[in-house]
């Protein structure tokens, strides 16, 4: 087992796999830019090193600082939490060739999976379903028709060096194609420089759901049932839970089958994540895969009691894992709590937080770095705290999320707690009807 | 179901039973003193009534104050906590006079079961095992030294009207006795009017086990397994946990059996606790019947996943429970985090806290109404939090609970965290050896 892990992150997730290290006799490294000298992840670790700047390019993104702050700690593995290097094919390969374990996938993997053409590739040898559409590139209107009266409409046209929303068009029916083809590339064209197009069936209103793995380093993949992040607002996931309301007993069967066999394939090891479109017809299609710890794993762990950061250590140190899937014993939810400003547009809302009371009892579960005297950077994401409720049925999950946000105070800045109360008490999300939809047509004025 | 519901209660426990409320869609009204003005259960609920000064005589066990306050107030019902009027059968009378349902047992019950002649007569007629003694008051060494043959030395003798360890002395054999029953009955005497004697077999070093149990209003009682509370400092439990490390199945359902039995003889409704007294051969003996809620009741909800005040609510409004016995599935601890300092005596270190860092993550669970700013009266007991951690094995709970504890930054008052980082430490206690007797031969330097 390693001796001393360095954490190259910061916030909850750092505290996180702290808290984790510690209940496993691991020494801990923390790593901090000046910005977060006062954070609690520097002062709960063994050691801490300043790492640079509050700039994130300077210091948590900087590969020379943190393996330099491994070596002069000693260090001899790195969790790279979320974001910033958790899934950087180079900074998997550095640390590799300075014998420091990343624990993370190999650059191969992330390579593999880092890139969306090659990723769907693989996954449609693997039998994963994907979702329909041309093979590479169009080549014409008249293709492009052909493709559509197979896989049937709506289809989205987009542009192979698309993003944001750029380039792209849906489109319900032959009579709409000649324009959207037209419009599409000279859009792509001027925004990109590139007018290569290509076609995909349009999945209306898709339920996001997550299907997380455990691989180890002797081939065994299993899965740990899902997680439903259809609560999104512009593909910011605001609330997961799980089960999913929309899960069956056979969909499950059939999206963790296929989510071991996408593993699978690449020989996967550690704990990842398939994330799916999923549509009304309980037709799912493979959207990526992540090669790390997500926000919302701790649901994950409360729905069947399971430490999935010491899971992903044990893995990396080379313990094989049991093989055998898990399925939900119980309902968890999260809610995250952003310094933004839900009457806003969620606004970033940065600040010293003055007053701070933290919900506890039974069911209720907080990870967060901040404390009363808190100065929120602005340099990082906005997210100070993560609630996770856990109960026997959705509904009194749900119940005791209200009840735990109705006693979170945070004074100082402003929060999404009063939109998650207003989440809390909307018909629809109650029963469990939702899709990643949802949000455009909330009435954000109950909040 | 109730619409409205007073907490005749301060502190962890009254946030503890507004938390329930609040996930049942049930009213709150907080009672306090003056001292308690600045306290969470006060914020919390939904109504709040001054009752009376600090002293707890003229308001925490100020009668017609409670009935008024429900009365003013309109509630239904009265949720006692622990302590206070929680075990008070004029209490519970008033209430059923009142028209106001008293969340607890009846006063025929309470009565039943705080009286120790007739709690014991009552549980020797239903079968429950009972410490062999002299039937009554002893009359004469000659009789002791009889019963003693019978039940074997070592014996005890106390006085009926003792307590505090007065009018008590411990007898290894036959030429022990005359002293002991002269020195006995003389302290007695003086120190109540009363050199009334009765004679006990004398457990050494026991185990302090007791069995938690719901009983209906059909005549349903049933277990909830046990907990462990053999860690006491002068009979203050400190440490509780469940399941207990002495425990064996075949012992779990003996005593399980022998508390159903016991408290189905009296028609138990409610939450309670038999406690019993277990030896070194696993022979154990009633002790004392709790007829409410108890402070160490979360470790039995988190090794079951159970809410065991919403079980006690729903009983007292007439729902029937499910009858079936309870086993656990995970094992919790629980740390009584009390204003105290450890390394004086335990002596009471009321003050502001001027900071609070609370323990979270995966396993976690801190109830406590103290904030940063709080300040502790002096006029209450010492307890400011209550930190539980539950894992798959005692093993990991230890190890859990060492990481929550160096993590509970509490500033500006001595706690008991000391204490518990040390007994976390302690071979013996992780070994899981230990008996009432334990914290008798701490050694206290380690703290």
């Amino acid at each position: 087992m390693f001796k001393k892990i360095l954490i190259a992150n910061r916030g909850e997730i750092a505290l996180r796999i702290i808290r984790t290290c510690k209940e496993m006799g691991i020494k801990t490294v923390a790593v901090y830019s000046t910005a977060d000298k006062e954070s609690l992840h520097v002062k709960f670790a063994d050691e801490a090193v300043c790492i640079g700047p509050p700039a994130s390019a300077l210091s948590y993104l900087s590969m020379p600082n943190l393996i330099a702050a491994a070596e002069i700690t000693n260090a001899d593995a790195i969790h790279p939490g979320y974001g910033f290097l958790s899934e950087n094919a180079e900074f998997s390969r550095i640390c590799q060739e300075n014998g420091i374990k990343f624990i993370g996938a190999s650059p191969e993997m992330i390579n593999q999976m880092g890139d969306k053409a090659t990723a769907k590739a693989t996954m449609i040898k693997a039998g994963v379903p994907c979702i329909p559409g041309s093979v590479g590139l169009l080549d014409s209107v008249e293709q492009g028709k052909k493709i559509a009266a197979k896989i049937k409409y709506p289809v989205i046209l987009k542009a192979t060096a698309g993003g944001g929303g750029r380039g792209m068009r849906i489109i319900h029916g032959d009579d709409e194609f000649q324009k959207a083809w037209d419009d599409a590339r000279t859009e792509s064209k001027a925004a990109f420089g590139n007018d290569g197009m290509y076609l995909e069936k349009y999945v209306v209103e898709p339920h996001h759901i997550e299907v997380q793995l455990v691989g180890d380093q002797f081939g065994h993949v299993c899965h740990l049932s899902e997680r439903d992040c259809s609560i999104q607002r512009r593909h910011q996931k605001l609330v997961e839970e799980a089960p999913s309301p929309f899960m069956t007993d056979e969909l499950r069967e059939k999206m963790g089958a296929a989510a071991i066999a996408g593993a699978a394939a690449i020989g996967y090891e550690g704990v990842g994540t398939i994330e799916f479109l999923v549509d009304k017809n309980r037709d799912f299609y493979f959207m990526e895969m992540n090669t790390r710890i997500q926000v919302e794993h701790p649901v994950t762990e409360e729905i069947i009691n399971y430490d999935l950061i010491k899971e992903q250590i044990k893995v990396a140190a080379g313990i094989p894992i049991s093989g055998k899937n898990y399925y939900p014993k119980m309902h968890a939810m999260e809610c995250r709590i952003n310094a933004e400003d839900p009457r806003n547009n969620f606004r970033p809302a940065p600040g010293r937080i003055t007053t701070l009371h933290i919900p506890g009892g039974h069911g209720v579960r907080v990870d967060t770095h901040v404390y009363a005297g808190y100065q929120i950077p602005p340099n990082y994401d906005s997210m100070i705290a993560k609630l996770i409720t856990v109960a026997q049925t959705r509904e009194e999950c749900i119940v005791k999320m209200k009840r735990a946000l109705s006693e979170f105070v945070v004074e100082g800045v402003k929060t999404t707690i009063p939109f998650h109360l207003a989440l809390m008490d909307n018909e629809q999300f109650k029963e469990g009807h939702f899709t990643t939809a949802f949000l455009e047509t909330f009435d954000f004025s109950t909040v």
